[in-house]
């Protein structure tokens, strides 16, 4: 190609990948008005207008427009001439191209349909405790999940490393079994001997009554310090709490309120922000294209979880904002000093309900789905078995028994969905966030004493410049050695939760 | 064509139109949630989204596709074998193709640059006072309209008639300028009467403090009374009020308050609630065609303002609702009766600015702007003359002197975006609403009745029936003389105008 060829070529897939990233912005505009703001009549015809323009987005990725950019764009001597946005933007295009071009059209059309049925049985199946009635959607879901595979191509030494890359670019099963053998051998027994200590931490305070407003305030003030930017975003209610974006200057989170248990609002608003704020800090340079945005499922985990659990469960955090808090809810906090309030919050239960899980077990289960997902990939697991098998490793695990499924294998929507691949990356953004913290704290020597005194600033700098900055511009694993010298390393956070834990339950 | 071939012509077009309306409400979505909702560093990004949404909106609309469906389907003998509602929107697509087809590429986007310059320029040059800065752009932006009528074609008599079309189907300067001949001949001594009349209502409880979260929820009250379906819609607030509709089932309006002036809100939300309740009725039939909306902008506005002042400033709504505000307000209305209060809401006093004029002198306002329209685009006024041509008029029909041009002809922002053929619908919608109103006393010889008792759905049903189901199916002239039984006659409003003012001021 002659330059002024490979120029107009340039511009024109920019302007194309413009484009999409609109209508991946619009889609994310119309279903955050959905679940924030939605009338209950206006649901029906909402989900048409999302259906129609997911399809219209899915055309623009798959077009033979976007084909033609990249055939000509991949070829090696012009990847290399080009500056390293556009270069990311090329590569990260090809990837959603072929993701979603090698799966025939009307495989993928049924798979929708599938998946659309399997979700709404699922809910019914759930609310009946009735895994036969699921049973037979979720077989199908898998076969269709394992015929996928073949379409995609085998991404590494297991056939469920392909999925495992839609949401963690480059990691594999070899890496997994090492990581989360790890936390079995070193979190099990330290579960255990947590549970046999005499020095259980008092949460009744925790339940006490809460004013939502007051809740909300709260909140609100602290994530504004920690440096979520709310002229860059909102905080609204919904069902679930989720964060958006519509672009790096409008990245919305929700959260939601229990007045009766004071954990629920604010650790999952401090969760939430935690997402914002990466999203938020995206360079400039990025806007317009597929790489605004976090480089994967498992580094944005980390950041939600290094803000919630690793600042917003530490001891100077609490020592910061305690006088605050009591101010806000003198009565519900009368006889309750720093320590205990910081114990009652940290407390590790091992419970049924992943959603509600601890900072400990929640790595549990996760590994849980993560085994029976890796069986059912591979066959070695059949769908028949499953609650069987659930029932066995929650005991196995974490030592509790397992009443019923609607409060085990039928617990988490994502299976009916077809999302296989996606459990893993909540326990990656637990090792990733001790990973990035054992290197945070050699940079930043008074970590401690920063968060005791109020001052995030110089934590969220770093993590702007070293994390943010680049959304998806650095794949996950280039992050990971560029910022702490080696891949997916889970014995910071082992260590991590054995120094936490050890302390509060004097262990 | 064989029955099966046109069929799936058929078919492919309804689909295609789907897909537009869709981006019509996804458009809206975008605009509402920036207008309510937007943080402000987000504006940029969304003014771009929503600038690239458009272009594919309008691709559509334009699109060689459509250009061949409608070829195909607008031949006299498939036209008339098509069901009406495919036939109706064959129709309306065909004249938004045309409108939007018959500009030269090049000209309509040099429009889009030209009109987004001169709102800006028009919005400081308001802001200085100061005419001449925004004098060129106008210029401009009349010669464009002038050149595109050239390319729309000449729709009627006048040049302007092509205008008005695009805003209000079948509307002619020949039948404005009959309507507005006789408000003059009628309104103008009425209003110097009013003026001279020793009976002035006291309007001074109108402006005391009035709590915001109150007018809120008093608000609420009223317009759930009237009909409005909050299960199929929401009242949010914005700068400007407005009414949004995403669908029959999620039509949203807005509105905004002053904590010492009580009207602005009130009357504001049952303006907007007014038009909500014509697109909450649409008939379902009209889903997903380019005719499941209201017919016209004069139709729509008749809405409004029936519901807002037919209704809502009556005596017989405050003989029903008036003690209600009282507890809602015992204080600022303490020494006030019903009488003194509908008296109060229903001053007349002419004002310099248009948006806040009351029933009676708004349509010298607007009488004002389509002289000058019409002038402009038939060339016999000059942009230059205006600012005096403006002071003339205000003192011939209003009788008041004009101190400023901020005040005078820079008040509106319609011109520097071009909008010219708009503001005649304003005063068609009171035009409209007086006639409606008639025929409605016919058949519901209780009218007064139902409303002192607070039935508001005998009134909405006998809308629905008549007006709302219908949507677009019915041109404005096709609907006003089925209903009716004649078209636009400006004689019911004088009288109703008469009627109420000269008891009000006892003339």
């Amino acid at each position: 190609m002659t330059s002024s060829v490979l120029e107009k070529q340039v511009s024109a897939f920019r302007e194309l990948a413009k484009k999409i990233v609109s209508y991946g912005h619009t889609l994310a505009v119309l279903d955050w008005d959905m679940r924030v703001n939605g009338p209950s009549k206006g649901m029906e015809s909402r989900a048409e207008m999302i259906g129609i323009m997911s399809g219209e987005h899915f055309k623009l990725l798959t077009s033979k427009e976007m084909e033609g950019y990249l055939a000509d764009l991949i070829e090696p001597d012009t990847l290399a001439s080009l500056d390293p946005v556009t270069r990311g933007s090329v590569l990260e295009c090809k990837k959603e191209f072929e993701k979603n071009q090698k799966i025939p059209v009307d495989r993928y059309q049924e798979n929708v349909v599938l998946t659309t049925q399997s979700a709404t049985v699922w809910e019914q199946a759930r609310a009946k405790n009735d895994f036969a009635m699921f049973r037979p959607y979720l077989e199908k879901v898998v076969a269709m999940q394992i015929e996928f595979i073949d379409y995609w191509g085998k991404k590494g030494d297991n056939v469920y490393d392909t999925l495992l890359g839609h949401y963690e670019t480059g990691m594999t099963v070899s890496q997994l079994d090492k990581m989360f053998g790890l936390l079995r051998e070193k979190t099990v027994p330290l579960l255990q001997a947590i549970s046999n200590s005499a020095h259980q931490p008092d949460t009744s305070f925790l339940t006490k009554f809460f004013d939502e407003k007051q809740q909300e305030e709260f909140g609100r003030r602290i994530i504004a310090k920690l440096g979520y930017d709310f002229q860059a975003g909102r905080l609204d209610r919904s069902v679930h709490p989720f964060c958006t974006t519509f672009g790096s200057r409008d990245v919305r989170i929700t959260t939601r309120f229990d007045p009766h248990f004071f954990n629920m609002a604010l650790f999952g608003t401090i969760h939430e922000a935690g997402h914002a704020m990466y999203e938020q800090n995206i360079s400039p340079d990025l806007f317009g294209t597929l790489l605004g945005t976090g480089t994967s499922m498992g580094i944005h985990e980390s950041q939600s979880r290094f803000w919630e659990n690793v600042v917003g469960r530490s001891r100077p955090f609490w020592n910061h904002f305690y006088k605050d808090l009591t101010s806000e809810f003198p009565t519900q906090f009368a006889d309750v000093d720093t320590k205990q309030f910081y114990r009652g919050v940290n407390q590790v239960k091992p419970s049924l309900i992943r959603v509600e899980a601890d900072e400990l077990t929640y790595n549990l289960h996760i590994m849980i789905r993560y085994e029976i997902e890796k069986g059912l990939i591979n066959k070695t697991y059949e769908v028949a078995d499953l609650p069987e098998i659930w029932k066995q490793k929650m005991s196995d695990y974490l030592g509790i028994e397992v009443p019923t499924d609607k409060e085990g294998v039928l617990q988490d929507v994502h299976w009916s969905s077809g999302l296989f691949g996606y459990f893993p990356t909540y326990s990656l953004g637990n090792v990733y966030s001790a990973q990035f913290l054992h290197t945070l704290k050699k940079a930043i020597t008074n970590f401690d004493e920063h968060i005791e005194n109020g001052e995030f600033t110089p934590i969220r700098s770093w993590l702007v410049d070293k994390i943010y900055q680049y959304g998806k511009l650095k794949s996950p694993n280039e992050l990971l050695q560029d910022v702490t010298g080696e891949l997916a390393n889970a014995s910071y956070l082992v260590e991590y939760l054995e120094n936490k834990y050890k302390s509060i339950y004097q262990l």
